[in-house]
Formats: C-alpha cells, structure tokens, sequence
C-alpha cells in the first residue's frame, strides 16, 4: 500500500535546513507553503527550529507517530536512517538525495544496501535520485520544485526529474490541475506500475499521464494497465525510441520487430493513449480532464471567419475526424436563427460581426443534433466580437450537454477575459484549431477503444500436451533451430493446415507419392542443417508429371550435395501444390520485457521491401487479429483487386490467433515464422506451406 | 510598382471618423499611433479635426500629393471616389471595406465596376474586403488590427484577414518581428504573385510567409516564387485541401491526382517551405529570420538533464536529423574541461548542477567542429541552474560563428530574464526541443534546396514540328481519345522506344510478322473504340509460335465481337515480347493552375493499391526525374532486390523528362499516361509498351 506517501498525516523531513539554495530548505518550504494539511517535523541536528517550526535533532527524537518520511541527506546518511526509521514504524520514505547508481558502481553498491535494509524493515522507498512527489489533496508539496500547479484530477509520474519540471511550469500556464505528481527516480524500489496501479485506483485521480523511458516488468506494466484503462484514460509519453537494441536476428519477423515497435504493441494491448511530445501529453491530459469523452468521433465548427473554418476541415481530414452532417432539424433550425449570408452548413460560419447571440443561435442548435459528439468554436477577435459574452454562453451550454465542447479564440490580449472564463469552467480553449481537433480525436479514439466488447472467443482447441512434448524432445535433442519439416507436428497440434506431403527418400518413392497426391507438386529438401532452402537449389515447384519430379529430385540432390556437402539429408518433401493462394507471413519474436509480439504481412517485397507489417504482443483476440490484418496498406490484396476473389480471411484470423497462443504458451520459442502462409479464396482456408522456429538453448 | 503602398510619403484615409467602435477610427488611429513617417490626411465631410490632426470635407480638398488612399466608405462611394483620386495622380488604394464580391452577385458587379475605373485611371487597389496593410520601415499601420508586432524582416500575406489577425496576436506572444503586413481580401486587383514579387525584390524583407488557400494564376506564381526561392525562403501555409475538385478522370494518374498534389508539386517547384500549421509558419519564420541557414543538416545537443536530451535524440530519428558526430579534438577538448559525470558524445548530457562555465565548455567546443551545422542548447530549471548567465555565453558564441543555434529553456518563470536575453538577441528560444529540432531540420531542408545545381541537361531533341503535325490532325478529324497505335508515332517523335510490332488485319499477316518479329509475341486489339483492351479479351500474351498466333487471333476477334459489336476493328497488334523488364507508370494530367502534372510510380498494384507514386509539374530536370523515382516507397524493387539486375534508371530517368517534356509542349494534351513503361536492365533501355492520351475538344 503506497497510501502513506499520498495521504500521511504526519511528514519529517531529514535534511530540513534553513540556508536558502539547499535541497533540504526547498523541501520543507515546499512543504510548509502548500499548505500541508498533516504535522510536519523538520530533522536536524544543527537548528531549534526550522521556517518558524520546531526541529529535531534526530528522527529517533520525534516520539509522535510519522507517516513519511522525506531524505534529503547524504547516501550514507540515509542508509543510516533506515533502521531508526523502521523503529519507528514509519513504512513510506521517499529518498530526493542523488548520489546512487546513478553515479556508477559504487553507488550503485549503496543503492543496493539501501534496499536491503528497507526491505528488511517493511520500507518502501520512491526515488533515489529524484524531484520528489506532491498530492494536492493532502496538500503536499515534497518536492524541490519552485511551483506546483493548480488542482485537479490529473495525475502524472515521469522517470525523469527535468522532463517533471517542465511540465510543472508548462501546466501552470495552461491551467491544467493536478492531483498527484511523481518523479520516480532510480526506481530502486517503488515501480511505475506500482505508481500507475495507485493510480488508477486512487479516486482522485480522474487522468494518468507519464513520461518513461521504459518500464521494470513488462507482463505486470501489461495488466495493471489493461485494467486501469477501462476505467480511465493513461496518456504516455514514451522516449528512448532511437537506441534500439540490434541484436542478431534470423527472421524478417525479428529484423521488423525492436523496442519501438514492442512498446507501441504493449500500448495497444493496453488501450494507452501515446503522446509524441510533452505538448501533447499536457494537452491530451487537460482535455481528457476538463470535458468527457465523445460518443463518436462527429465534430461540429463554429466560426466567424472563414479561414479558420477551412483550416480545420483540413485539420479534420487529416487526423481522420469526421465532419458531422447535420440532420434536417439541426439545418432548420439553424436557417431561421442565423441571418443569411452565414453558411448552416459544418463548419458554421456565422461570420465576422457575429455578438454572442449568434454563437448562442448556432452551439445552441448544433449540440441538440444527435450527429453531433463534439463541437469546436471558433473566434477570431474582430469588431462586434464579444469574447467574454460568447465564452459565457458556450459554458451555459455545455452544462447542459454531455458532449464536450473545445473553443479557439484565436488571439491573447483582445480575448484575454473570455478565455479567463472558458479556464475557470473548464472548457479547453487552444489558440490553434489543429491542436482542439487533435484532442477531440484522442478522446473519440479513446471512447472506441472503450467501445470495443471483447470479442467472443470460438473456443480455441489446442493440443498444448503434445506440442509440449515435441519441443520437449528437440530440446532434450538440444536441437534449437527447427524447419519447417521438425515444426509440422507442432503446428498440427494448434490447429493448421499444411499441405498434403509425404517424406521421399529416393526419386522411386517421390513419383509414387507425387503420383497419390495429384500434380502439380513441389518438392524441398528435408535437412535440419539447411535454413534457407532455396538458396541451396532445396526447392523445386510446378512439377508436373512423373518426369519432372524425377529430374527435379536428381537436381536437387546434386545442388544441395555442391553447396551443403557436410548437411544430413532426410530427404525430400513431396508437396500439394496450391495455386490459388495469397502469400502471408506470421512470425512472432520475443521481446525483452513484453514477451512475445506477433508480426504479419504479405509475403515477399511487401515484407521485405516495403516493410508494410504489423504487430500486436500476443496472445491476440479476434478483434486485434482482424486489426492486424486490415491495417496493413496492401490489405486490399487479400480483399481481392481487379475482380480477383477474396482471400480466406476469417481463416486468416483464425490462424493468427493460433500462433500467437502457440508463441505464448512456450517461452522456449525465441522466434518462429510461417512463410508462407497461403490464403486461399473463401471459405477455403489458409494452409502453411514453410515455417522454422528457434528455441531458447538453455 | 507597389512601392506606393509601403514607402508612402503621405496617406489619406476616407472614412477616418473619431466614433469609436467604427473601422475608420481604428485605422485613423492605428496610423497615428504606429508613428507614420509621413503626412496624414483624414478625410471626413462631417469633421474639422479627426484626433487632432486637420480633416478634410473630401479628398479633392487636399492640395498635396497623396501617395497611398485607404478607403473605409460604403462601397457605392468609393466607386465614386475611383475618378477623383485617379484625377490627383493617387495610384495606389487600400480598400478595406467589405460588401462586394462576398456578399453575392450584386457585391460581385459593384467589384468589377470598381477595377473597370480603377483601371481607367491607372489605380492599383489591395482588396477591397481587407484588414488593410503595414508596412513597419514606413511605420505604417494601415490596419484595424488592434495591435502590430515587433519591428524585423519578416512580411507576410494572408488571404484570410481572422489569420492574420490571429498571427499578429501570435507573433507578439513569441516576439517574432516583421516588415510588411498584407491582408489580400477579394484580391480584386492586386494578387498573391504580385505582392510576392515586390517582397520578393524588397530589400527589408528577409523571410517570406504567407497564409493562401489558392492562387490566381498558377504560372505565374511559379515563375516567381521559383526565382525568390533562390534569395530568401518563401513558407507558405496552403489550407482548404479537403475540398479537392471530383471531376470525372479516365487514367490512373488522374485518379491520383487533385488540388493537393499539384499545390505541393508547385511548392517543390519553386522550393516553397510549407507549414503544416499557422504555429509552423510563425516558428519556421522567425528561426530563419533570426538565425543563420545551416550548412548541414548535423545537430549536436547540449542538455543538462538526460530526459530532454533522449526526447531530442528521438525527434531527431523522426524528422530525419543528423545526430552530429564530434571529431577527436572535440571530444578531446570536452573530456578536459567537463568534469567525468557529464556525457561528452552528442547529445552531451553537462548534468543537473550545470552552471554557465559549464555550459560555455561544452558550447565552445562543440561550435567548432566542423561536423556540426547547427546546436540546440537545453536547459531545465535546476539548482544550480543560471539562465541568465547561461544565455549571455550563447549570445556571445552565437555572435563569433556563422552557426545556428536555438535553445530550449523548458521553463517559464524560473528562466524568463535568461528567455528574455535571448529574445532581444535573435536566438530563437522554443520550450519544447522537439520544436527547434523541427526549425533545424526546415532551414536544413532549405539549404539543400539551395545547393541543388540545376541540373546539366543533355540537350534533349525532340521532333516537336512532327508531334505537332500528328496531333494536329487528329484534331482536325475530332479524335480526342488515342490509344496506343494512335499515339506511337507522336512517342516516337520525343524518343521513345517501343516494341517492334506491326499490324496484322488477318490470321495470315499476324503469323508472318510473328516469325520476322521472334517469338514469344504478344497479341493486342487495334481500335480507336476500344481503352481497355484486356476487359474485352484483346488481348494475348506469350504466343510462342505459329499456331498459338492463330488461334489467338481467331479468339480475340470472336471476344471482341461478342462484347463491343459496334467498334471499328483496325486489325491486331503483334508485338515483341520484352520478358526482362519491370512494369512503371508515368503520365500525366492538367491541373487548372499549375498546368500539366507528371505522375510515377511502378506498375500495377503499386499505383492501384498502394498509392505509391510521386508527382512533380512539368516539365521536369534531370534532379527532379531522378526525385520522382527514387521517393517512391517500391524503389528498390527499381534498383533489384534478392539478387536481381538492377533496372536501367537512367533511361528511366531519360523517359520521365521526355514525356514531362510532351505534356509541357502540347496543351492540347490534357491527359495522357505510359503504362506499362518496361524498365529493362542497366544499359538496355526503357521500352512504352501501351499508352494512351486524351485531347482536348474545343
């Protein structure tokens, strides 16, 4: 429980001093000037007292019951301090001192021995290293931070202490209100998702919003903020993008994948919302905190100046926001009340020598209409603009509607008191349309997220004893690099459709088999030492009649005997051929910290070339693996083009889903791929054609 | 000449009026506050004085000579103030008054009789429907705007007065400086192009920027901002692209084509910056007219805090910057005079407790090295924080190289005096880096647009007289739609290469030209009835010998009958067959500004599914057939992938130019497109194998 940290009713302060510029005077002046609503107990051996408030030598000295305790001492000293301090009971201290692993090895040591120590006493520790924490409801302020912002329901934890202040200085000039801030430091013990999971249980915290870097537990980051998102929006600005690791790889899946594209994934998974600047994450927060969350993704524009209007029909078809279309009512409504020359139609334009009846006349119309989620006004200051009147009547109405409304009044000086109003009533007002639109689609966003019902599972069948069991040998085998030959059992037992095939050893028994299948067939090389098979002259295709099969056999021993002399041939795989499939790719890898994450894409150049791919962590639901397919840009392919035939594409869900359960239920799968996956028209289904997986040497 | 409106030596205002609230007194007033140079005229029948200054009962009464006349009258009575300032030499007329072509029809003739006199007596008018015009060298502020931005080298034109009303409130906010002012109204006389022109040749105007939502004459305005572009950047702001024309289109690149596109093709015509948004045009502006254009596009990042240096490195990634690699002597110098904590290799990380020395160290040794074109100076609040200082050594180094630098001092309160230094010293201060980094990156964009050598052309020759000859008669027998049999000889005519084929009007024809052509041919329909040839079975690939040849001519004639009865049958087409090629589109078609507009990209699914194509107005150089080719995704299916030959790009290339060539040189061509263009292997040639054009009916 981290409740003592957010609402102690008592707070000592190791380090309080009196030298203004010192840590410890910023912290108890922080403290004592928000107002905090506890006792408060300066420590320090050198002062009576400190800011006017008795002090104490020692914190063994104080004899009252402590709820947290702040340290802004030396390491030593704070390592020093624990024992006193699990004494006394107290289980919440939050450590602003640097000077731990931050440092390097040696510090790092004392970060350690820090730990343990807590540990031992039932501590829990925020930071080392960091700005510190504030709760407005307790109206605490234990931070060295030179201001806090106004209250609220926003709150943020950052991983950075600097990014933190930033923040803090630019939420007071937007007027965004917080509840709780967090500068989570090292992170010696205390996690983001320990934060995150106080957060989203805590009931003032309407918003989260967070910088990271990365996160401790990625499975833990996963559930705790799959939950919370249902609840309410978390909103995360994640940087570090540009230093992913370049480990070696041996399938497009893992060339593809990387920590960018698994922290994206993660938050998908977790309907987190993702800023791309500190801007965005401010703003999102405000709007998510100041108005609900639309309906729909239907915006209504009211403006007095043309302009603008177009502007953000520009800004609404780029971010994919659509432009409501007002039902006969609404137009109605809106003829009879506006003078003529105003165009009724969205965007509104009730043109430059609008006064705020106007604007009353047009918000007043549009909010009714049912087409309508959410409304952008627009004021440009011009000569019978009345700011102030217009922002009274835009509050009036948006207490009366559960949809929210977001303004631009396009000015500073000559709007100043109208935007006064929109703050204090919580209307968000953003100087440009483009960033009012960029909200209002986030939050639309948020809402289908919301929206969507978790889809109803066929029950999933898979034979996940005998897959077991076939790993279990090749690992006993310490066989770690299985192709498509070692993988087929496997994917028998989860469910696929292969080929019909059958394993040759001479060409006598590869005519006989072509013979039972049925021609064309193919045939590759069956060899566990041989990856790449083409590259060997392993594969031969559109066999037609015994002859082909014959020489194509000859050949292929030959190749392969020249490129691969030392390679143990099994022998070759006579295969069904399938001539009226599309070529897919589903390939998984494993990412450090979110586990397995799940690629697909069209086979060929549009993998490799065009890179056009996607990912979501697995295990992945009916809804995701409907979102992987369709999000791709050469989808359209499998929808047919031309007249062609559509592609199996429930079949192709289906199939998706089943490897990613086969990637998540062995984590001594490193990497696996089905390429290619063969989709065939219509409820004719997929078949794996080729696959090889790598597994975990121990 | 439009020196008049901006170097005015005295100014009469009709309508200036002591009411306030009315139009005619913001203006009177803005001219006398702003401190105009020259003399001021108000004019008013009711008046004696108008704020202290002489009025005059009309303008007749003035006896002096009157350089620029700003009308703020109903519109009948500035029709009837035309021939009296035509009469006392006035050339130049500010019209601010609204009530002509945007009211309607009857708004609409009252504007054309106005440039019918205006003509008469030689008088240019800006607007009318205008917020009016500053011009800041002349200190003049012949607006109603409520206030004026800093004095600098910015101008700006803007066809929505709310915008610039809102950019004025904007570029006071951020300090930005400017020269000129123009509010363009109806735009009934003076247009976009001409006042680019002047700005472009005006000596106080460093940076150009401009708020358009379309242009008056497309050619025009390509000439122009082509040859400014070359002095001083043009940014432009385009909206109202959502709104793209549907008209109805025969061809691919038709499809593809739109208002956007050939908007942007102009731009990069003429090397125009666009700004996504009216924040980017007002940030673009002001970094390049305070800062230096960068040499490079390589940064380096001096931070005191880890956070902000990642988020940078991360916007770097994104938008495509150089993270700057330091040289050994820079390193060298930072590893002596940074202490060990700090992170010398870009970003360099001088820690928390950075003071100014620290600062200057890093700033000084990083400025010289000769790897880096640019610096972005990040400073967080912190203890031991000094902004002012800090600001102080970045001015001075600013001020010894020929660098830029911006900064991010991500605070408000705790750095306003060190913000303020920098403002006053033209050091463009962002709060977010992401921002600056984007500033960076578009002077960076910029310079490589300078450093572009115009391309030496090999002289091309085209057989135009011929083209000419061709299309002329096809005219003349009121053919409008060529099909590829129609069109060779005009392809040939600019040097194209085409199959050998000929044409068959029997069985018998068809299997002798087969034999002296060399199988495999293919077999296409000939007739001027038929576009798409293949949709009525016309045509056949592949034919490897005599009898393949005939049957498939008996079969294409039956098809054909069958599905277009009616259409006159020329004979077939037998073809050379070319089986080492790859299959690319060009065509192009005629925007109704920008005129003909080339379109590339690779054949088939790539164009129809993918969208991946480039465009660029015609006609096109060698640098920018070689843009169009390679900034379309497929490209390296062009250059070969897994082994394959690489395509001949430089008879590519050679293609592009011709046919943009043909597009520019015939407007009577108003569609036409190669599809397939077959790009054979290096040194072998680009061969048309179809194509088709659409001619314009009078």
């Amino acid at each position: 429980m981290l409740n003592n940290f957010f609402n102690p009713k008592s707070v000592a302060v190791l380090g309080a001093s009196e030298a203004k510029g010192k840590v410890g005077y910023a912290v108890i002046k922080n403290i004592i000037d928000f107002g905090f609503l506890g006792k408060i107990y300066p420590v320090n051996p050198k002062a009576n007292t400190i800011l006017g408030i008795p002090a104490y030598p020692a914190i063994t000295d104080i004899k009252d019951k402590i709820d947290l305790c702040v340290m802004v001492i030396p390491p030593k000293a704070i390592l020093e301090s624990i024992e006193p301090c699990g004494k006394m009971g107290i289980n919440s201290v939050v450590v602003i001192s640097a000077g731990f692993k931050e440092t390097g090895s040696e510090g790092a040591k004392l970060e350690r021995e820090l730990i343990d120590k807590a540990k031992k006493w039932n501590i829990r520790i925020i930071g080392p290293n960091c700005l510190g924490i504030v709760s407005t409801p307790a109206r605490l302020n234990a931070t060295f931070a030179a201001k806090v912002p106004p209250t609220g329901n926003i709150s943020i934890l950052s991983q950075s202490g600097a990014i933190l202040t930033a923040i803090i200085d630019y939420a007071i000039a937007e007027k965004a209100g917080f509840s709780k801030m967090i500068s989570l430091g090292n992170e010696a013990d205390v996690t983001e998702t320990e934060i995150l999971k106080f957060l989203g249980d805590d009931p003032d915290t309407g918003v989260i919003a967070g910088y990271l870097e990365g996160v401790k537990n990625g499975s833990e980051f996963l559930s705790v903020t799959k939950n919370i998102s249902k609840r309410k929006p978390i909103i995360i600005l994640k940087s570090g993008n540009s230093n992913a690791g370049a480990r070696a790889v041996s399938s497009h899946t893992g060339t593809l994948a990387g920590m960018e594209k698994a922290f994206n994934a993660a938050f998908i998974k977790s309907s987190i919302i993702r800023a791309d600047t500190i801007e965005d994450l401010l703003t999102f927060s405000k709007a998510f905190s100041c108005q609900p969350v639309p309906k729909g993704d239907r915006l209504a524009i009211i403006t007095n100046a043309g302009g603008p209007g177009i502007l953000s029909a520009d800004a609404c078809e780029k971010s994919g926001v659509k432009i409501a279309s007002f039902g006969d009512n609404t137009i109605k409504k809106l003829r009879e009340s506006l003078p003529p020359i105003c165009s009724i139609y969205n965007p509104v334009d009730v043109v430059g020598d609008a006064d705020s009846k106007r604007y009353n006349a047009a918000l007043s119309s549009v909010i009714e209409d049912e087409g309508v989620d959410g409304i952008l006004t627009i004021l440009t200051p011009q000569e019978m603009t009345d700011a102030v009147g217009t922002a009274e009547i835009i509050v009036e109405i948006s207490k009366k509607f559960n949809k929210p409304i977001f303004t631009s009044f396009m000015g500073k000086e000559a709007v100043k008191e109208g935007v006064a109003l929109l703050d204090k009533n919580r209307i968000p007002n953003l100087f440009f349309p483009e960033k009012a639109i960029r909200c209002f689609k986030t939050m639309a966003s948020y809402r289908k997220e919301l929206n969507r019902t978790v889809s109803i599972e066929t029950s999933y069948s898979f034979n996940k004893v005998k897959a077991e069991d076939i790993l279990c040998s090749y690992l006993k085998k310490q066989i770690y690099t299985l192709g498509h030959e070692e993988s087929k059992d496997m994917l028998l037992s989860y469910g696929f459709t292969l080929p019909k095939n059958a394993l040759a050893r001479n060409s006598e028994e590869a005519i006989t088999y072509a013979d039972e299948i049925g021609y064309p067939v193919a045939m590759k090389i069956v060899s566990p030492d041989i990856l790449h098979k083409s590259d060997v002259g392993g594969v031969a295709v559109r066999l037609k009649n015994k002859e082909d099969v014959k020489n194509a056999f000859e050949r292929m021993m030959s190749n392969v005997k020249r490129y691969m002399p030392n390679a143990f041939i099994a022998g070759v795989s006579i295969q069904e051929m399938i001539t009226d499939g599309k070529e897919v790719i589903v390939g998984f890898t494993r990412d450090p910290s979110f586990g397995p994450m799940l690629m697909f894409g069209l086979g060929g150049i549009y993998v490799e070339v065009l890179k056009d791919v996607s990912f979501r962590l697995c295990p992945v639901d009916k809804n995701e693996a409907n979102d992987m397919i369709s999000e791709i840009k050469s989808f359209p392919l499998l929808k047919g083009v031309r007249g062609e035939k559509a592609g199996d594409i429930e079949s192709l869900q289906d199939a998706i889903i089943r490897f990613s359960h086969l990637a998540y239920d062995f984590p001594e799968l490193l990497e696996g791929e089905i390429n290619p996956l063969l989709v065939r028209p219509q409820g004719m289904g997929v078949v794996a054609i080729d696959s090889r997986f790598r597994l975990k040497e121990d």
